[in-house]
């Protein structure tokens, strides 16, 4: 099985604390790294959990608060310096790509690679090396998206009885029709379908980025093997959530079941809470299936039983 | 005796390691802070270090190379969220004030505070509540700048036998005399100069920021307390000291000798040093008095033996 990997670079809300870095999130697959939020610090994160800066990356930007997009700078001078020559994809809110360049001719921010920018629009889909991302409009005080990345669709399961059946050998030709590709048997074309299951989804991450909970997350992220949602608030302080517009833990988890969502991750604490654990109580008592993200945690993404 | 104590919150070069942080020294004096360099990282460290966001502070910066200036904006963003009031005095090169007005704007950093930012240029003296601040042009790949803050001078040594002989009696009056105030004595008056020596200069600290060894810096640093300087590579690498427009240890050194300093940090070390002793055996051999910047490193600043 590939692995699919949630590595939490930062995890707290607009201001560090000394455990918890700016909001910054790496999904990595095969080699294929997408950063979710490139808060402040984003760089030594990364060198901390030993990404590098030379793979195919493609960064999502939810919105343009500086606590979740200035690390980008130091990203982008310190994969020059390393001579990075790869495109590097950006997704994120239009003006991102304004202030890269500005910033870029004020800082002398050398480039030694291509930056490839996409608008990020709500129901926009792009599509990476091993990922699909989908676009959605959070709700925030400024404008905002959430992400989904969606695996490629794996092949159905092969099954060898079929195979001998249709007089294939095994071998490499069980090998093309597992790659999906068809066979010549004499005369006879078999079809991978004829030997295979249905195409089975790939696994799905969600990150809702700042936000008030929505109808429209709980549709977006439905089906999601994980989600990773602002958890700013206790359920208690609901309130500063509402005025600020983010969400609160129980919020969070009431919009994970409504997603009929897998597992819940919650992210984006405020500084006031100096233990999260109560945060994870509340929303546990809605969402069983729920942890709180830190700083270097890093979660397995599986496949749901079949 | 008022501390003075430089306190060093990144102490790499253009990239980060696992144990250094981007470009960023504070001076603390009496409550005050000078912020010299503001690389990235650089609120996280001030908050770990328990230097507090609500002081007097100005911000020197000494070029627009994005590793010793992007930390600012985070900085800001966080000293808005704590409702600073208090004005912060902003020092740099004249596109800095530029990139922060655009950078706030895109990225909606709502300031809670007035930025009162004067450009540096060579020659230039700035006065904060504490410190002269003198600058003086680097040389470096791009428009720079170094900075000696000093202290205001010290009143003389008072001498308590020749306030007796004019008849000035202990107590307020001699408190007065100690400040720098007249007194009157009967019809006579006493001035401080009568029974005080002349008055002591304040204690200098001076900062490189990114450059070549210069005549003219020798010159500007001369008679410092403590000079921090470029020292981004080893004597053996100075035809990349010489390409890159930065400064070995050997020349921090020399320099540092030059210009009569009592005591030399050296900092803003390359990431391809994974220990810097060997780089600080070089500099003690031409300056005794050399010590390696390391992240939390303090330097308490003493007065010169008088």
């Amino acid at each position: 099985m590939v692995a699919l990997t949630a590595i939490f670079l930062g995890t707290s809300s607009a201001a560090p604390t000394k455990d918890r870095s700016l909001p910054a999130i790496a999904l990595q697959r095969e080699g294929e790294l997408l950063l979710m939020d490139c808060g402040e610090g984003v760089q030594r994160e990364i060198l901390n959990q030993g990404l590098g800066l030379n793979r195919d990356t493609t960064v999502l930007v939810t919105h343009l608060h500086g606590d979740h997009v200035t690390g980008l700078l130091g990203l982008l001078q310190t994969m020059s310096m390393a001579q990075r020559t790869k495109p590097l994809s950006i997704v994120g809110p239009p003006k991102l790509l304004k202030w890269l360049e500005v910033t870029s001719e004020l800082l002398h921010i050398g480039l030694t690679f291509p930056i490839r920018f996409s608008p990020a629009r709500p129901g926009r889909v792009f599509r990476t090396k091993g990922f699909t991302i989908k676009v959605a409009r959070a709700t925030h005080s400024i404008e905002a998206y959430s992400f989904v990345a969606e695996e490629q669709a794996r092949p159905g399961v092969f099954y060898p009885k079929k195979a001998k059946a249709l007089g294939v050998p095994e071998g490499k030709l069980w090998s093309k029709l597992q790659k999906g590709r068809k066979v010549r048997i004499g005369t006879r074309v078999v079809a991978p379908s004829d030997v295979t299951g249905s195409t089975r989804p790939g696994r799905k991450v969600g990150y809702s980025g700042d936000t008030r909970p929505s109808a429209r997350l709980a549709r977006f992220f439905a089906g999601c093997d994980l989600v990773i949602f602002d958890s700013t608030f206790s359920g208690r302080d609901r309130e500063k959530a509402v005025e600020r517009k983010h969400s609160t833990c129980v919020e969070a988890a009431e919009l994970a079941r409504r997603a009929g969502a897998r597992r819940l991750a919650l992210t984006h604490f405020s500084a006031r809470y100096t233990r999260v654990s109560s945060l994870v109580r509340e929303a546990r008592r809605v969402f069983p299936n729920t942890v709180a993200a830190s700083d270097g945690m890093r979660i397995e993404v599986g496949y749901p039983p079949s």
